[in-house]
């Protein structure tokens, strides 16, 4: 008996002997991998495939790193840019395109003085806007030392100039409306001026080009700017740039099935180039929107490094397109998304009408440097609504999670592997026939 | 002038204008890959992985899926356990190790009527114990039809129920000290009975073969129970504990390279052996430590779940060692541990006794089925302490997480090289010669 009481006493834990019973063990709980817990912190994991794809690779790494060294072959990626080594295309586009920067930046300057009225001032930034687009475009499609990673590399960097001249465009006519109409406001504004700390960016090639070169497409008059450069930082990044070279050789004896392919076995095709493909994409988001931006970012002191936010987590498709590409995504939202609501459309046709603009972007990064017009692209951007639909409503958790990854492994190749397949039966058929 | 009064108003943030100028977009923040961040949620990572891996093997699951259906060969199994289907050795040894329970619940019902002084019962438990552990060895070593699975299988169940009946032993000779020497306490728990809501434990078998089944090895007088059985939770763990063999296929054709191998090229082997080797410990530890488990633990109503904590984040060796098996370690830190330290041994000492202990465990549960006696689990358990001493001095964060993933990947198929080595030897050099 006295040994049950004693019992009872142990058991409600209001005995705690540390020297003589240690403490009670078991408690109600759930395991950590148990959806239930809510636990996330897997971080550990992200290093276990780094880990994972240097060791599995080890080899391939080692042989590269001292064949190469520090530099990828710089002729050969030269190659890639060039067919025709006394003609330059791709770099006199690139060259040109200051013109464009500097006919933006000039008609701003007589709108701000009054020498061009409203609507001048809008006709000269739509026409200078639709030149921008069309001119790199009919170069690569004329001209024929074009290589089509040149054409990509061109169009691209059109492409993130239109988005950010549009963006600069918008800003300063809402400074313009705003210090128009709102007298009052700015009477208020002005008598609380001293407490205001600033530099005032005016219309100055500098502030100009700091926009152009900053890793964002949404002008604003004072960016948040970083207090100094870290160098350890800076170092870092350069570290990490110059180690995605020794993945290069992964790729390319990944990619070496694709070369002795039987065409008609579509299915296997796929799934043999959808692992490579999908780790490509991998390894050019963390190259690009993690260790090229921030490098950027700490070279120009810019302050937002919000150059993605938590994709790997998304649960839907939409999250998935709102947070992969934060630049992007905040330009829609801020120049084309809010624009059309306030013009009185509905959210479902405004968030139609972002993704219709993303599938011709799209296009037209693909169709023009490779001279073929599939609209592969464009309606693997467009099927994204529906996926979005059919995910958002059936799948939820980590079945959404796991979907939104499928239809990025897989999806993405499907419309790679169309353009590949036309492009095969464009050039090489026909040299063949 | 005016608009400059604007630019400062815009920019100070004073002014928001919704319907005109949008909320500005920048602010200073980190990139969430940066370290600096302190991000760390990245469940999406996990779920990649399992994506990644079902579809670069999708052929191979569906094959597999197609051939076998639900269950795995069941002839290829029993005949990893059985030479001579006669004579069924290791679940003869399984049967008998009920003896060895009965004599140690036997035992406590006498030291707790008093018919046993404290020294005989002890005596009967050590011989108990001590038999425990020699005569499945003895068995599995002379008859020559135990399989190494099988001895395995028969020598693992054995050094399980030998810590619980340690378990079992100390914790009900600390409720007799309780209840001998500390009347007072007894009296002040006896007159607050009334609060408490529990169910008493005699020593009946049903609680002896509760904590038997149970997924722990701490013995406790009233273990927290759930308040039912989910049937969701048992089927879906029920689906993943089946969905484990379609990856048999994999590991075996990820294993072929092993049987033409040169034995001479000992750092490639390694590497070869090292990625199949640890896939199959990650998902022996998914099979075993989350579904078999959590399986067993939702049957018997058993409310700890908690069999393994975030090794997968652990920045030392002593943290995964602390957290990659929760049952193991609570015995070890309570009823050895502990006891060292309470008995004036150092910290260091009592630590270094727990990796003696755990490489003598270790060596018994593969050398004995082996009927090899080499040493390399037992040094590759002491080697985690000159190990643990060097990451834990000179790697932190994300460095010592990756040098703690690189020792589980090499360090554990070193020891299991050599193993394969000296079996491959002892066996098929003899049968060549």
């Amino acid at each position: 008996f006295e040994c049950v009481a004693v019992r009872e006493e142990l058991t409600a834990g209001g005995v705690s002997q540390p020297g003589s019973f240690g403490d009670f063990c078991h408690k109600t709980q759930q395991s950590l991998l148990s959806s239930a817990s809510g636990y996330s912190n897997y971080r550990g994991v992200l290093n276990w495939c780094v880990v994972m794809l240097v060791l599995s690779n080890a080899r391939l790494f080692l042989e590269n790193l001292l064949r190469y060294g520090i530099l990828v072959d710089p002729i050969q990626v030269i190659s890639l840019f060039l067919n025709d080594p006394y003609s330059w295309p791709a770099a006199c586009l690139v060259i040109v395109s200051n013109v464009f920067i500097l006919v933006a930046l000039y008609t701003e300057r007589q709108l701000s003085k009054g020498s061009f009225t409203e609507l001048v001032g809008f006709l000269v930034h739509c026409t200078n806007m639709a030149v921008m687009l069309t001119f790199p475009a009919a170069v690569v499609l004329l001209v024929p030392s074009v290589t089509p990673v040149g054409g990509v590399f061109v169009l691209g960097t059109y492409t993130i100039l239109f988005l950010k001249l549009y963006s600069y465009k918008d800003v300063n006519m809402w400074c313009r409306e705003l210090s128009t109409v709102k007298a009052k406001k700015l009477a208020r504004s002005l008598s609380c001026k001293s407490q205001i700390h600033m530099h005032i960016p005016m219309f100055t090639r500098e502030d100009m080009y700091y926009f152009v070169f900053a890793p964002t497409l949404c002008y604003e008059l004072n960016f948040p700017r970083s207090p100094n450069i870290r160098m350890s930082f800076l170092l870092r990044r350069l570290f990490l740039l110059s180690f995605h070279q020794w993945m290069i050789p992964i790729i390319q004896s990944s990619m070496k099935p694709l070369e002795d392919m039987d065409l008609s076995r579509m299915t296997e095709r796929l799934l043999r180039l959808a692992v490579p493909n999908h780790l490509m994409w991998l390894m050019f988001f963390y190259w690009f929107f993690h260790s090229s931006l921030n490098f950027t970012a700490e070279l120009l002191r810019f302050g937002d490094r919000q150059f993605y936010k938590d994709w790997w987590n998304s649960e839907s498709v939409t999250y998935f397109w709102q947070n992969w590409n934060i630049p992007v995504h905040k330009w829609c939202l801020r120049h084309f998304y809010k624009p059309l609501l306030r013009r009185g459309f509905s959210k479902k046709v405004s968030q139609s009408a972002v993704f219709f603009l993303s599938a011709f972007f799209h296009e037209y990064l693909v169709s023009v440097p490779l001279r073929m017009f599939r609209l592969w692209a464009f309606m693997g951007m467009m099927a994204q609504l529906p996926l979005a639909w059919f995910v958002g409503h059936f799948l939820r958790g980590n079945y959404g999670n796991a979907a939104v990854w499928i239809s990025i492994i897989i999806g993405q190749p499907f419309a790679v592997l169309m353009y590949v397949h036309d492009y095969y039966v464009l050039h090489y058929r026909q040299e063949a026939d």
